[in-house]
Protein backbone atom coordinates (compact mmCIF):
# COMPACT_ATOMS: atom_id res chain seq x y z
CA UNK A 1 0.00 0.00 0.00
CA UNK A 2 1.20 3.59 -1.00
CA UNK A 3 -0.39 6.89 -1.09
CA UNK A 4 1.09 9.90 -3.19
CA UNK A 5 -1.20 12.77 -2.06
CA UNK A 6 0.89 15.47 -0.86
CA UNK A 7 1.43 16.29 2.85
CA UNK A 8 -0.19 19.25 3.56
CA UNK A 9 1.98 21.50 5.95
CA UNK A 10 0.85 25.09 7.31
CA UNK A 11 1.84 27.72 9.27
CA UNK A 12 1.50 31.43 10.49
CA UNK A 13 4.35 32.06 7.74
CA UNK A 14 7.86 31.12 6.71
CA UNK A 15 9.20 29.48 9.88
CA UNK A 16 8.04 26.40 9.39
CA UNK A 17 9.83 25.86 6.64
CA UNK A 18 12.25 24.13 9.38
CA UNK A 19 9.56 21.42 9.74
CA UNK A 20 9.71 20.91 5.78
CA UNK A 21 13.18 20.82 5.84
CA UNK A 22 13.34 17.94 8.25
CA UNK A 23 10.63 16.17 6.20
CA UNK A 24 12.50 16.47 3.12
CA UNK A 25 15.41 15.09 4.97
CA UNK A 26 13.77 12.32 6.43
CA UNK A 27 11.35 11.52 3.53
CA UNK A 28 12.28 12.22 0.27
CA UNK A 29 9.78 10.90 -1.50
CA UNK A 30 6.95 12.51 -0.27
CA UNK A 31 5.34 15.43 -1.76
CA UNK A 32 5.22 18.34 0.17
CA UNK A 33 2.58 21.14 -0.13
CA UNK A 34 3.33 23.79 2.36
CA UNK A 35 0.93 26.73 3.24
CA UNK A 36 2.59 29.75 5.04
CA UNK A 37 0.45 32.58 6.10
CA UNK A 38 2.31 35.56 5.88
CA UNK A 39 -1.23 37.87 5.19
CA UNK A 40 -1.59 37.30 8.76
CA UNK A 41 1.92 36.46 10.39
CA UNK A 42 2.53 36.45 13.29
CA UNK A 43 0.20 34.28 15.38
CA UNK A 44 2.08 34.41 18.37
CA UNK A 45 0.14 37.40 20.32
CA UNK A 46 -3.07 36.77 19.19
CA UNK A 47 -5.91 35.03 20.99
CA UNK A 48 -6.61 31.21 21.54
CA UNK A 49 -10.21 32.53 19.33
CA UNK A 50 -8.70 33.83 16.56
CA UNK A 51 -5.39 31.27 15.77
CA UNK A 52 -8.02 28.31 16.11
CA UNK A 53 -10.29 30.15 13.52
CA UNK A 54 -7.33 31.17 10.93
CA UNK A 55 -5.96 27.35 11.49
CA UNK A 56 -9.16 25.42 10.23
CA UNK A 57 -8.82 28.44 7.55
CA UNK A 58 -5.81 26.82 6.18
CA UNK A 59 -6.24 23.21 6.90
CA UNK A 60 -9.65 23.52 4.48
CA UNK A 61 -7.41 25.39 2.17
CA UNK A 62 -4.69 21.82 2.29
CA UNK A 63 -7.60 19.53 2.37
CA UNK A 64 -8.42 20.89 -1.44
CA UNK A 65 -4.64 20.12 -2.15
CA UNK A 66 -5.92 16.62 -1.45
CA UNK A 67 -4.09 16.18 1.52
CA UNK A 68 -3.44 13.07 2.98
CA UNK A 69 -2.16 14.17 6.56
CA UNK A 70 -2.08 17.55 8.13
CA UNK A 71 0.94 19.21 9.61
CA UNK A 72 0.73 21.87 11.90
CA UNK A 73 4.08 23.38 11.86
CA UNK A 74 4.02 25.87 14.42
CA UNK A 75 3.90 25.81 17.89
CA UNK A 76 1.65 28.93 18.36
CA UNK A 77 -1.59 26.70 16.35
CA UNK A 78 -0.40 23.17 17.88
CA UNK A 79 -0.83 24.58 21.15
CA UNK A 80 -4.42 26.01 20.82
CA UNK A 81 -5.57 24.59 17.77
CA UNK A 82 -4.82 20.23 17.82
CA UNK A 83 -8.72 19.33 18.80
CA UNK A 84 -10.41 21.30 17.00
CA UNK A 85 -8.59 20.67 14.42
CA UNK A 86 -9.04 16.86 14.91
CA UNK A 87 -12.28 17.30 15.05
CA UNK A 88 -12.89 18.90 11.56
CA UNK A 89 -10.80 17.07 9.54
CA UNK A 90 -10.78 13.21 8.21
CA UNK A 91 -7.01 13.73 7.52
CA UNK A 92 -4.75 12.91 11.14
CA UNK A 93 -3.26 16.28 11.80
CA UNK A 94 0.25 16.30 13.77
CA UNK A 95 0.83 19.06 15.52
CA UNK A 96 5.24 20.11 17.15
CA UNK A 97 4.05 19.65 20.68
CA UNK A 98 3.52 16.40 21.36
CA UNK A 99 6.90 15.03 19.64
CA UNK A 100 8.86 17.97 21.66
CA UNK A 101 7.62 16.78 24.92
CA UNK A 102 8.44 13.13 23.55
CA UNK A 103 11.54 13.94 22.82
CA UNK A 104 12.30 16.16 25.80
CA UNK A 105 11.62 13.37 28.10
CA UNK A 106 13.61 11.10 26.55
CA UNK A 107 16.65 13.22 26.84
CA UNK A 108 16.12 15.10 30.18
CA UNK A 109 18.11 13.57 33.19
CA UNK A 110 17.24 15.76 36.05
CA UNK A 111 13.97 15.88 35.01
CA UNK A 112 13.77 19.32 34.64
CA UNK A 113 12.93 21.33 31.28
CA UNK A 114 13.01 24.40 30.46
CA UNK A 115 10.51 25.16 27.21
CA UNK A 116 10.91 28.52 25.05
CA UNK A 117 8.18 30.00 22.50
CA UNK A 118 6.32 33.15 21.70
CA UNK A 119 3.99 34.28 24.39
CA UNK A 120 0.65 32.78 22.95
CA UNK A 121 2.69 29.32 22.83
CA UNK A 122 4.10 29.98 26.44
CA UNK A 123 1.03 31.14 27.69
CA UNK A 124 -1.02 28.15 26.44
CA UNK A 125 1.08 25.65 28.58
CA UNK A 126 0.67 23.50 25.88
CA UNK A 127 4.34 22.02 26.52
CA UNK A 128 3.90 22.22 30.27
CA UNK A 129 0.73 20.05 29.79
CA UNK A 130 1.73 17.50 27.76
CA UNK A 131 5.40 16.90 29.32
CA UNK A 132 3.11 16.46 32.07
CA UNK A 133 1.32 14.17 30.91
CA UNK A 134 4.50 11.63 30.06
CA UNK A 135 6.10 11.96 33.53
CA UNK A 136 4.48 13.79 36.18
CA UNK A 137 7.33 14.56 38.06
CA UNK A 138 8.77 16.33 35.62
CA UNK A 139 9.68 20.18 36.28
CA UNK A 140 8.86 22.28 33.82
CA UNK A 141 9.99 26.22 33.20
CA UNK A 142 8.99 28.50 30.47
CA UNK A 143 9.78 31.87 28.91
CA UNK A 144 8.20 33.54 26.32
CA UNK A 145 10.70 34.90 23.82
CA UNK A 146 9.17 37.42 21.65
CA UNK A 147 12.37 38.59 20.13
CA UNK A 148 14.24 36.00 18.45
CA UNK A 149 11.38 35.51 15.77
CA UNK A 150 12.42 38.91 14.46
CA UNK A 151 15.87 38.16 15.32
CA UNK A 152 16.01 35.24 13.19
CA UNK A 153 13.75 37.06 10.07
CA UNK A 154 16.40 40.03 10.66
CA UNK A 155 18.82 37.38 9.12
CA UNK A 156 20.99 37.94 12.42
CA UNK A 157 21.81 34.42 12.97
CA UNK A 158 25.41 34.80 14.03
CA UNK A 159 25.47 38.15 15.65
CA UNK A 160 26.42 39.57 18.84
CA UNK A 161 23.80 41.26 19.49
CA UNK A 162 21.60 38.14 18.81
CA UNK A 163 23.49 36.27 21.33
CA UNK A 164 23.39 38.74 24.06
CA UNK A 165 19.48 38.67 23.73
CA UNK A 166 19.55 34.85 23.66
CA UNK A 167 21.56 35.47 27.09
CA UNK A 168 19.25 37.91 28.75
CA UNK A 169 16.56 35.30 27.77
CA UNK A 170 18.15 31.94 28.81
CA UNK A 171 20.13 32.77 31.75
CA UNK A 172 17.49 32.69 34.40
CA UNK A 173 16.41 28.98 33.04
CA UNK A 174 20.38 27.83 33.04
CA UNK A 175 20.61 29.12 36.45
CA UNK A 176 17.55 27.40 37.60
CA UNK A 177 19.17 23.96 36.23
CA UNK A 178 17.62 23.01 33.19
CA UNK A 179 19.39 20.55 31.76
CA UNK A 180 17.37 20.10 28.62
CA UNK A 181 15.83 23.08 26.31
CA UNK A 182 12.13 22.52 23.95
CA UNK A 183 12.92 25.19 21.15
CA UNK A 184 9.18 25.87 21.16
CA UNK A 185 8.85 27.63 17.60
CA UNK A 186 9.70 26.70 14.42
CA UNK A 187 11.82 29.33 13.89
CA UNK A 188 13.99 28.53 16.74
CA UNK A 189 16.40 25.98 15.24
CA UNK A 190 17.30 28.74 12.79
CA UNK A 191 19.23 29.39 16.31
CA UNK A 192 20.15 26.25 17.70
CA UNK A 193 24.29 27.41 16.72
CA UNK A 194 23.85 30.58 18.81
CA UNK A 195 21.97 28.80 21.52
CA UNK A 196 25.06 26.10 21.71
CA UNK A 197 27.32 29.10 21.18
CA UNK A 198 26.26 30.20 24.58
CA UNK A 199 25.40 27.37 26.90
CA UNK A 200 26.97 24.52 24.98
CA UNK A 201 27.31 21.77 26.97
CA UNK A 202 24.89 23.25 30.00
CA UNK A 203 21.89 22.17 27.92
CA UNK A 204 20.68 19.63 25.51
CA UNK A 205 18.44 21.41 22.85
CA UNK A 206 14.80 19.94 21.56
CA UNK A 207 14.56 20.78 18.12
CA UNK A 208 10.64 20.69 17.38
CA UNK A 209 10.84 20.32 13.42
CA UNK A 210 13.39 16.99 13.68
CA UNK A 211 10.82 15.52 15.62
CA UNK A 212 7.85 16.61 14.12
CA UNK A 213 9.12 14.82 11.06
CA UNK A 214 10.04 11.42 13.01
CA UNK A 215 6.41 11.73 14.49
CA UNK A 216 5.25 11.74 10.51
CA UNK A 217 7.23 9.36 9.36
CA UNK A 218 5.90 7.24 11.99
CA UNK A 219 2.26 8.00 11.30
CA UNK A 220 2.40 7.55 7.81
CA UNK A 221 4.00 3.38 8.33
CA UNK A 222 2.08 3.06 11.02
CA UNK A 223 -1.10 3.80 8.40
CA UNK A 224 0.55 2.48 5.02
CA UNK A 225 0.09 6.27 4.06
CA UNK A 226 3.99 6.68 2.68
CA UNK A 227 4.73 7.57 -0.79
CA UNK A 228 5.69 5.06 -3.25
CA UNK A 229 9.67 4.49 -3.64
CA UNK A 230 10.32 6.82 -6.64
CA UNK A 231 7.93 8.89 -5.67
CA UNK A 232 9.31 13.02 -7.06
CA UNK A 233 8.89 14.22 -3.44
CA UNK A 234 7.57 18.15 -5.29
CA UNK A 235 7.64 20.93 -2.96
CA UNK A 236 4.88 23.70 -3.50
CA UNK A 237 5.39 26.79 -1.25
CA UNK A 238 2.06 29.12 -1.42
CA UNK A 239 1.71 31.84 0.83
CA UNK A 240 -1.54 34.43 1.52
CA UNK A 241 1.17 37.70 0.79
CA UNK A 242 3.75 38.34 -1.08
CA UNK A 243 6.93 36.72 0.26
CA UNK A 244 9.53 39.37 2.77
CA UNK A 245 12.77 39.14 3.26
CA UNK A 246 12.33 36.01 5.88
CA UNK A 247 12.31 33.91 2.70
CA UNK A 248 15.28 34.45 1.58
CA UNK A 249 16.89 34.30 4.76
CA UNK A 250 15.41 30.97 5.37
CA UNK A 251 15.91 29.64 1.60
CA UNK A 252 19.91 30.40 2.58
CA UNK A 253 19.82 29.27 6.03
CA UNK A 254 17.82 26.12 5.39
CA UNK A 255 19.38 25.39 1.55
CA UNK A 256 15.54 24.25 0.85
CA UNK A 257 15.22 24.10 -3.01
CA UNK A 258 11.69 26.27 -3.55
CA UNK A 259 10.21 27.19 -6.78
CA UNK A 260 7.70 29.82 -7.63
CA UNK A 261 5.83 30.91 -4.80
CA UNK A 262 2.00 30.83 -5.47
CA UNK A 263 -0.08 33.71 -3.63
CA UNK A 264 -3.34 31.97 -2.34
CA UNK A 265 -6.10 33.91 -1.13
CA UNK A 266 -7.60 32.90 2.71
CA UNK A 267 -11.38 31.93 2.24
CA UNK A 268 -12.62 33.55 5.58
CA UNK A 269 -14.68 31.49 7.58
CA UNK A 270 -17.94 33.23 9.48
CA UNK A 271 -16.33 34.18 13.04
CA UNK A 272 -17.55 32.58 16.26
CA UNK A 273 -17.42 36.35 18.07
CA UNK B 1 -19.73 75.91 14.78
CA UNK B 2 -19.18 73.05 16.97
CA UNK B 3 -18.77 69.11 16.47
CA UNK B 4 -19.23 66.70 19.38
CA UNK B 5 -18.75 63.65 17.24
CA UNK B 6 -15.60 61.91 17.75
CA UNK B 7 -12.09 61.80 16.13
CA UNK B 8 -11.95 57.90 14.63
CA UNK B 9 -8.14 56.89 15.00
CA UNK B 10 -7.16 53.54 13.68
CA UNK B 11 -4.23 52.00 13.59
CA UNK B 12 -2.69 48.35 13.16
CA UNK B 13 -2.47 47.64 16.94
CA UNK B 14 -1.38 49.88 19.88
CA UNK B 15 1.01 51.74 18.88
CA UNK B 16 -0.83 54.54 17.38
CA UNK B 17 -2.00 55.25 21.33
CA UNK B 18 1.06 57.39 20.79
CA UNK B 19 -0.56 59.68 18.45
CA UNK B 20 -4.05 59.71 20.62
CA UNK B 21 -1.74 60.31 23.54
CA UNK B 22 -0.25 63.78 21.41
CA UNK B 23 -4.61 64.23 20.28
CA UNK B 24 -5.60 64.02 23.77
CA UNK B 25 -2.39 67.12 25.05
CA UNK B 26 -3.39 69.47 22.58
CA UNK B 27 -7.49 68.74 22.19
CA UNK B 28 -8.44 67.69 25.31
CA UNK B 29 -12.06 68.52 24.50
CA UNK B 30 -12.49 66.02 21.92
CA UNK B 31 -14.09 62.54 21.88
CA UNK B 32 -11.80 60.02 20.42
CA UNK B 33 -12.64 56.13 19.28
CA UNK B 34 -9.60 54.22 18.76
CA UNK B 35 -9.48 51.03 17.09
CA UNK B 36 -6.28 48.79 17.41
CA UNK B 37 -6.34 45.50 14.80
CA UNK B 38 -4.70 43.47 16.75
CA UNK B 39 -6.07 40.32 15.17
CA UNK B 40 -4.00 40.94 12.12
CA UNK B 41 -0.94 42.86 13.95
CA UNK B 42 1.38 44.09 12.22
CA UNK B 43 1.11 45.66 8.88
CA UNK B 44 4.64 46.34 8.30
CA UNK B 45 6.05 43.43 6.64
CA UNK B 46 2.36 42.71 4.65
CA UNK B 47 1.88 43.65 1.04
CA UNK B 48 0.46 46.99 -0.20
CA UNK B 49 -2.97 45.51 -1.34
CA UNK B 50 -3.59 43.78 1.93
CA UNK B 51 -2.77 46.56 3.96
CA UNK B 52 -5.32 48.85 1.91
CA UNK B 53 -7.81 46.32 2.30
CA UNK B 54 -7.65 46.27 5.53
CA UNK B 55 -7.62 49.62 6.32
CA UNK B 56 -11.13 50.30 4.02
CA UNK B 57 -12.25 47.89 6.49
CA UNK B 58 -11.02 49.70 9.61
CA UNK B 59 -12.09 53.21 8.57
CA UNK B 60 -15.75 51.67 7.78
CA UNK B 61 -16.10 50.46 11.13
CA UNK B 62 -14.78 54.07 12.35
CA UNK B 63 -17.72 55.29 10.08
CA UNK B 64 -20.21 52.76 11.90
CA UNK B 65 -19.04 54.76 15.28
CA UNK B 66 -19.87 58.63 13.73
CA UNK B 67 -16.22 59.40 13.51
CA UNK B 68 -16.08 63.27 11.98
CA UNK B 69 -12.60 62.75 10.41
CA UNK B 70 -10.54 59.85 10.44
CA UNK B 71 -6.91 60.00 11.75
CA UNK B 72 -4.61 56.69 10.19
CA UNK B 73 -2.10 56.46 13.37
CA UNK B 74 -0.08 54.13 11.24
CA UNK B 75 2.84 54.60 8.97
CA UNK B 76 2.44 51.47 7.25
CA UNK B 77 -1.43 52.33 6.64
CA UNK B 78 -0.51 56.37 5.74
CA UNK B 79 2.36 55.11 3.45
CA UNK B 80 0.30 52.80 1.10
CA UNK B 81 -3.69 53.72 1.98
CA UNK B 82 -4.45 56.78 1.76
CA UNK B 83 -5.59 57.52 -1.41
CA UNK B 84 -7.97 54.70 -1.66
CA UNK B 85 -9.43 56.12 1.87
CA UNK B 86 -9.96 59.51 1.00
CA UNK B 87 -11.41 58.38 -2.26
CA UNK B 88 -13.68 56.09 -0.37
CA UNK B 89 -14.94 57.76 2.75
CA UNK B 90 -16.85 61.24 3.11
CA UNK B 91 -14.98 62.84 6.09
CA UNK B 92 -11.75 64.11 6.13
CA UNK B 93 -8.68 61.47 6.28
CA UNK B 94 -5.13 62.64 8.15
CA UNK B 95 -2.24 60.20 7.94
CA UNK B 96 1.29 60.64 9.79
CA UNK B 97 3.23 60.70 6.93
CA UNK B 98 2.54 64.23 5.34
CA UNK B 99 2.85 65.69 8.95
CA UNK B 100 5.87 64.23 9.55
CA UNK B 101 7.53 65.36 5.98
CA UNK B 102 6.42 68.79 6.49
CA UNK B 103 8.08 68.83 10.33
CA UNK B 104 11.28 67.55 9.45
CA UNK B 105 11.81 70.13 6.30
CA UNK B 106 11.12 72.79 8.30
CA UNK B 107 13.90 71.40 11.09
CA UNK B 108 16.65 70.17 8.46
CA UNK B 109 19.49 72.66 8.78
CA UNK B 110 21.67 70.26 5.49
CA UNK B 111 18.91 69.19 3.92
CA UNK B 112 19.49 65.45 4.71
CA UNK B 113 17.11 63.87 6.35
CA UNK B 114 17.06 60.32 7.92
CA UNK B 115 13.92 57.89 8.05
CA UNK B 116 13.29 55.23 9.94
CA UNK B 117 10.11 52.76 9.96
CA UNK B 118 8.52 49.42 9.29
CA UNK B 119 9.55 46.95 6.18
CA UNK B 120 6.50 48.31 4.30
CA UNK B 121 6.95 52.31 5.36
CA UNK B 122 10.64 51.90 4.26
CA UNK B 123 9.67 50.14 0.86
CA UNK B 124 6.65 52.21 0.13
CA UNK B 125 9.01 55.12 -0.61
CA UNK B 126 6.16 57.52 1.13
CA UNK B 127 8.32 59.50 3.03
CA UNK B 128 10.92 60.19 0.53
CA UNK B 129 8.13 61.30 -2.08
CA UNK B 130 6.50 63.57 0.67
CA UNK B 131 9.51 65.21 1.06
CA UNK B 132 10.86 65.35 -1.84
CA UNK B 133 7.60 66.84 -2.85
CA UNK B 134 7.86 69.87 0.05
CA UNK B 135 11.75 70.34 -1.47
CA UNK B 136 13.70 69.03 -4.37
CA UNK B 137 16.85 69.22 -3.10
CA UNK B 138 16.15 67.78 0.32
CA UNK B 139 18.56 64.01 0.62
CA UNK B 140 16.58 61.41 2.42
CA UNK B 141 18.33 58.41 3.62
CA UNK B 142 16.06 55.58 4.89
CA UNK B 143 16.55 52.29 6.87
CA UNK B 144 13.73 49.62 7.44
CA UNK B 145 14.13 48.79 11.66
CA UNK B 146 12.13 45.62 12.20
CA UNK B 147 13.10 44.90 15.63
CA UNK B 148 12.25 48.09 17.29
CA UNK B 149 8.66 47.39 17.96
CA UNK B 150 9.14 44.24 19.43
CA UNK B 151 11.54 45.66 21.97
CA UNK B 152 9.04 48.27 22.28
CA UNK B 153 6.59 45.42 22.78
CA UNK B 154 8.71 43.83 25.32
CA UNK B 155 9.06 46.40 27.26
CA UNK B 156 12.65 46.91 27.04
CA UNK B 157 12.66 51.37 26.43
CA UNK B 158 15.70 51.80 29.19
CA UNK B 159 18.24 48.83 28.20
CA UNK B 160 21.46 48.64 26.95
CA UNK B 161 20.18 46.11 24.81
CA UNK B 162 18.04 48.53 22.96
CA UNK B 163 20.84 50.95 22.57
CA UNK B 164 23.00 48.67 20.86
CA UNK B 165 19.94 47.33 18.34
CA UNK B 166 19.49 51.21 18.02
CA UNK B 167 23.03 51.73 17.62
CA UNK B 168 23.75 49.09 14.83
CA UNK B 169 20.47 50.72 13.18
CA UNK B 170 21.25 54.51 12.97
CA UNK B 171 24.58 54.44 13.11
CA UNK B 172 24.99 54.75 9.02
CA UNK B 173 22.57 57.11 8.61
CA UNK B 174 24.54 59.32 11.39
CA UNK B 175 27.88 58.60 9.73
CA UNK B 176 26.37 59.84 6.18
CA UNK B 177 25.45 62.92 8.18
CA UNK B 178 22.02 63.12 8.49
CA UNK B 179 20.59 66.06 10.76
CA UNK B 180 16.71 65.04 11.38
CA UNK B 181 15.48 61.96 11.81
CA UNK B 182 11.81 60.80 11.25
CA UNK B 183 10.71 58.33 13.76
CA UNK B 184 8.70 56.81 11.53
CA UNK B 185 6.72 54.41 13.17
CA UNK B 186 3.98 55.42 15.99
CA UNK B 187 5.62 52.77 18.21
CA UNK B 188 9.20 54.73 17.89
CA UNK B 189 7.97 57.79 20.30
CA UNK B 190 8.40 55.50 23.09
CA UNK B 191 12.36 55.16 21.97
CA UNK B 192 12.80 58.58 21.58
CA UNK B 193 14.81 58.80 24.77
CA UNK B 194 17.30 55.71 23.87
CA UNK B 195 17.98 57.46 20.49
CA UNK B 196 18.38 60.95 22.38
CA UNK B 197 20.77 58.97 25.02
CA UNK B 198 22.66 57.56 21.49
CA UNK B 199 23.26 60.43 19.14
CA UNK B 200 22.00 63.12 21.32
CA UNK B 201 22.40 66.75 19.70
CA UNK B 202 23.63 64.84 16.70
CA UNK B 203 20.52 64.59 15.20
CA UNK B 204 17.00 66.24 15.69
CA UNK B 205 14.02 63.93 15.79
CA UNK B 206 10.30 64.60 14.47
CA UNK B 207 7.72 62.63 16.00
CA UNK B 208 5.46 61.61 13.66
CA UNK B 209 2.40 61.39 16.43
CA UNK B 210 3.31 64.75 17.80
CA UNK B 211 3.19 66.28 13.72
CA UNK B 212 -0.46 64.13 12.99
CA UNK B 213 -1.94 65.54 16.40
CA UNK B 214 -1.35 69.32 15.24
CA UNK B 215 -2.47 68.59 11.71
CA UNK B 216 -5.31 67.11 12.68
CA UNK B 217 -5.58 70.77 15.25
CA UNK B 218 -5.55 72.74 11.90
CA UNK B 219 -7.86 70.97 9.80
CA UNK B 220 -10.64 70.75 12.70
CA UNK B 221 -10.37 74.34 12.76
CA UNK B 222 -9.88 75.04 9.19
CA UNK B 223 -13.14 73.27 9.01
CA UNK B 224 -15.47 74.13 12.13
CA UNK B 225 -15.35 71.07 13.23
CA UNK B 226 -13.70 71.15 16.71
CA UNK B 227 -15.55 69.90 19.87
CA UNK B 228 -17.66 72.60 22.16
CA UNK B 229 -15.40 73.95 24.51
CA UNK B 230 -16.43 71.75 27.89
CA UNK B 231 -17.13 68.96 26.08
CA UNK B 232 -15.78 65.63 27.95
CA UNK B 233 -13.48 64.28 25.82
CA UNK B 234 -14.04 60.65 26.03
CA UNK B 235 -11.73 58.52 24.70
CA UNK B 236 -12.68 54.40 23.94
CA UNK B 237 -10.32 51.97 22.48
CA UNK B 238 -11.97 49.16 20.88
CA UNK B 239 -9.18 45.70 19.84
CA UNK B 240 -9.87 42.93 16.86
CA UNK B 241 -8.19 40.70 19.16
CA UNK B 242 -7.82 40.91 23.19
CA UNK B 243 -4.74 42.84 23.90
CA UNK B 244 -1.35 41.78 25.18
CA UNK B 245 1.63 43.00 27.08
CA UNK B 246 2.00 45.98 25.13
CA UNK B 247 -1.34 47.63 26.28
CA UNK B 248 0.46 47.43 29.63
CA UNK B 249 3.66 48.81 28.40
CA UNK B 250 1.92 51.48 26.09
CA UNK B 251 -0.30 52.59 29.22
CA UNK B 252 2.34 52.87 32.02
CA UNK B 253 4.42 54.66 29.19
CA UNK B 254 2.09 56.80 28.16
CA UNK B 255 0.13 57.39 31.27
CA UNK B 256 -2.76 56.84 29.12
CA UNK B 257 -6.39 56.82 31.14
CA UNK B 258 -8.05 53.62 29.19
CA UNK B 259 -11.12 52.05 30.58
CA UNK B 260 -12.51 49.36 29.66
CA UNK B 261 -11.03 47.52 26.32
CA UNK B 262 -13.92 46.93 23.61
CA UNK B 263 -13.51 43.46 21.45
CA UNK B 264 -14.83 43.96 18.00
CA UNK B 265 -14.97 41.69 14.62
CA UNK B 266 -13.88 42.84 11.45
CA UNK B 267 -16.21 43.00 8.91
CA UNK B 268 -14.49 41.55 5.90
CA UNK B 269 -14.41 43.18 2.24
CA UNK B 270 -14.42 40.81 -0.60
CA UNK B 271 -10.79 40.57 -1.66
CA UNK B 272 -9.45 41.76 -4.52
CA UNK B 273 -7.30 38.98 -5.55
Amino acid sequence: MSDSRPIGVFDSGIGGLTVVKALRELLPNEAIFYLGDTARVPYGNKSAETVERYAIELARMLMAENAKLIVVACNTVSSVAIPKLRASFSVPVIGVIEPGAQAAIARTQNRHVGVIGTRATIRSGAYENALRALNVHVRVTSRACPLLVPLIEEGWLNDKLTDNIILRYLEPLISEEIDTLVLGCTHYPLLAGAIERAFGSKVKLVDSAQNCASAVKELLDQRSLRAPAGNPGNLEVALTDAPDNFLRVAREALQLEIGEVQLREVIHSAPAL
